[in-house]
């Protein structure tokens, strides 16, 4: 077993057995997703050399995958919320964002993100990046149009609403339908391809990496055409490889919660490889339990006039919140079956609009005749229904204080659809742990102590986003080109 | 911060660095509790030298200072299960485990478990620990007198009743009062002392492993007497050190969930350091966001009459499980209260015999009167107990599933226990992640390869209690002491 041990790839190899560097370089970035791109601008325009090492045989990575929403505000306002009337104080940004991460929080990386935010707006502007001055008014998971500002959380649900000012910080890129990803994605590759000092190997697969006899990182080995090369990174190595969502076994050990989910959101690229190397070099992996879990319930928004029941025909959430909020508070029930139970009237365009995939469970002339086609204890929707309804006739939800905006009676006809997981409901999921870093970018071990040479950004570090219950659109997006950015500049800085 | 990195008494020492060995032996075991006395004792038995460092001035760990009951069964059952007529068959225990822990279940320890439990116990009789051949029939979180089998579980309740036949597998010593510990450790300590192979080294600090160049685990280092001294471990080291309850920072990054609870239980050297320490030399800690976390509603069994609620007036779980199932299940409730309402008869000895601690919140002559005091929503509760107590009547839970056994009709007058977490009820709590090992007590990195000459057992180990939910008492001094056992018994004979 020692042997097999000594041989796997993910062990670092010891600077003693390289024979010889085949490339040298100042910064050396694993993965050129967002996070890897933003750190590769950042590190070269603060004059450092750099080479990004991709696996596909081209950029993107998750990002290029999702809408590129990115969650910014904060300092009074990035140019669009003003444009939009929307004055965004730091403090309620910090204040939401403590919330959502919950007691596993990291105050300082929060406190920076909210700060420097609305810079990171225009650094992204200035890459040419584009945001429209116009605001979404809708309740969405994306904006579908080439509107900019929209509300992407639970910033007006409770309780968040109780504990900072609402304000919409989800930036949505000035291109039609749900096009953000590739086009933000574009703008960083042609941003990396027009600096001299980056250069980038595709097809290319970072094997391990490289320590000296003082357990610094010094450089990474990577596969290219069939050889095994040996890079020295002066400054050190990056790991911008994604998280390990398509990695089944790494998801029943650390994420159990999220083998509920049904389509794992991301590129085939994140099989955790960056965080099992940095672990392997002495990182510690945090957070590794949690993740993005959602029903994601909306669009049409009318569906969020319904309720959320459980077979006991108990409501367990605010049904105004974020998609993911209700998820992960589904997954904690300890009921068989989920529905969501709305009027006809506001069922809508649901058939056409929906991403939820959830089949009709039962529809019903009556709140009775659904409660005994869901095949419920009698009088169990029908009592939950009715103060619902009451509560709705006097714009109050006195049991889980849904917002009087989506409060209206549950009038019959009604529909019930089931959307218990693992029932044809479409569940994404992602994974919200990785490695455990400094805002700087700096890994740390399970002391909080540096690894000196290695880095993390986007996915394959834990971030300022922690949990699907606080989660927000846009925030991962937000953390990957930021912490990118921040550790992009620190590698190229630190040896100066 | 590389020179603090460095510096750190966590990081392994390399063998370059040892300018001697200042003491020799096949086995190091570090932690002297239940898990680390088993091993040495195992380990001796099995031909080899072994010296345990313990921290305090004595044996004991947290083994001590719990009730000592053990989880043990299968095989037909033990000799006590058989004399008091139940028989255990291995497959009902193996469905009963893998149900407890999850979807993280480690089948292989599970089966492992299961299969050798019923000998585990005969083990445990021949090093002279005392099971007196009777049942405790009352529910019970520990047995006072000195009966033996007890249901300690969730055996009975649902799901699990469904999943596996019900069979009492908590095997409490033959002692009055709440004393199995001291017993049970002054018994290991005595087999220990009685073995002239085994050293033992009271108030002596691990402070880190000690590795050669291939990264094998080959000594460690201690602090005795205010010196540091380099121990070589021919055969390995075991680290036996306890989980990491006691230490708040890990307890925020790892296990959020745990800071809820009010008590820690553990002992004081229940810091985490033999995790951390096998993490710095390449272990992989798995399960670290799960504990044991519990609201111990009963003493007295009555209470199982009440009704658990939120601040909804909605019930939650079928009040009949085991105490820690019903904690885990009421932190999860997005809910600002949380009570248990019970019939002032069965409320009955609740002020002497319990040790929940929750305050009164309300009484009432009716229902309704309840409910205006607890400020619910008027016909929240007032339902809720409605459709309980036509069930009651029919004898037959249509929403949770409660056993009939504990279905009585809540009649007036009533009282309301405030039993959320932070209001002054005891939540006794303890972590149940730690190093992943090979069922042999090997650590594995995170790539389950083992990680040469390095073993855990106990809580510094990942074992078979994965989850409070499925938890039952017992499991955790029958899987330390069986983990011990098989970790020591590998050492010695690994070599060989």
């Amino acid at each position: 077993m020692t042997e097999k041990a000594k041989t796997s790839p993910v062990h670092p190899r010891k600077v003693r057995d390289v024979k010889q560097w085949d490339l040298e370089t100042d910064v050396a970035i694993v993965g050129f997703g967002g996070a890897g791109g933003c750190a590769a601008i950042e590190a070269a325009d603060n004059g450092a050399e750099v080479i990004i090492f991709e696996l596909a045989s081209a950029s993107g990575g998750s990002t290029a995958l999702s809408s590129a929403e990115i969650y910014m505000g904060g300092s009074g306002g990035t140019r669009v919320q003003q444009a939009c009337g929307f004055e965004d104080d730091t403090e309620d940004m910090y204040n939401y964002m403590m919330a959502s991460a919950g007691p596993q929080a990291d105050a300082a990386k929060i406190r920076n993100y909210c700060e420097q935010s609305a810079a990171h707006f225009q650094w992204l502007v200035d890459l040419g990046v584009p945001f429209k001055d116009s605001f979404h008014a809708q309740r969405a998971i994306m904006a579908l149009t080439d509107d900019c500002l929209l509300y992407t959380g639970s910033e007006k649900a409770w309780p968040f609403v109780e504990q900072a000012k609402p304000c919409p910080r989800g930036h949505n890129l000035e291109v039609e339908g749900d096009n953000g990803g590739p086009l933000f994605m574009k703008i960083i590759t042609d941003n990396v391809a027009s600096r001299a000092n980056i250069a980038v190997h595709y097809e290319t697969r970072a094997l391990t990496l490289i320590i000296d006899e003082d357990d610094r990182v010094v450089g990474l080995v990577i596969r290219q055409n069939q050889q095994e090369l040996n890079i020295r990174a002066r400054g050190g190595v990056l790991l911008c490889a994604g998280g390990f969502v398509m990695n089944e076994e790494m998801l029943h050990k650390y994420a159990p919660m999220l083998t509920q989910g049904t389509q794992p959101i991301g590129n085939p690229g994140d099989t955790g490889s960056g965080i099992l190397m940095g672990m392997a070099a002495g990182g510690a992996a945090i957070n590794m339990h949690e993740g993005f879990v959602s029903l994601p319930f909306y669009p049409p928004a009318s569906l969020t006039y319904g309720i959320a029941i459980t077979d006991r025909g108990q409501r367990f959430v605010n049904e105004d919140v974020y998609h993911g909020r209700l998820g992960a508070f589904a997954l904690r029930q300890l009921s068989q079956r989920l529905y969501l139970v709305v009027s006809v009237e506001d069922y809508g365009d649901y058939e056409t609009m929906s991403y939820l995939g959830a089949p009709v469970a039962a529809t019903g002339d009556s709140v009775a005749e659904l409660e005994a086609e869901l095949g419920l204890r009698a009088d169990s929707l029908a009592h939950t229904v009715a103060l619902y309804n009451e509560d709705c006739a006097a714009g109050k939800d006195t049991l889980f204080h849904k917002s009087a905006e989506w409060l209206k009676p549950l009038e019959p006809p009604l529909v019930a659809l089931d959307i218990t997981p693992g029932r044809g409901v479409f569940v994404p999921y992602f994974t919200l742990g990785g490695l455990d870093t400094l805002p700087t970018g700096e890994v740390v071990n399970a002391q909080r102590e540096v690894v000196p040479g290695l880095y993390a950004a986007g996915r394959t570090a834990c971030g300022i986003v922690r949990r699907a219950e606080g989660y927000s659109s846009g925030m991962s997006v937000g953390d990957a080109t930021f912490s990118g950015r921040l550790a992009g500049r620190q590698i190229a800085t630190a040896g100066a």
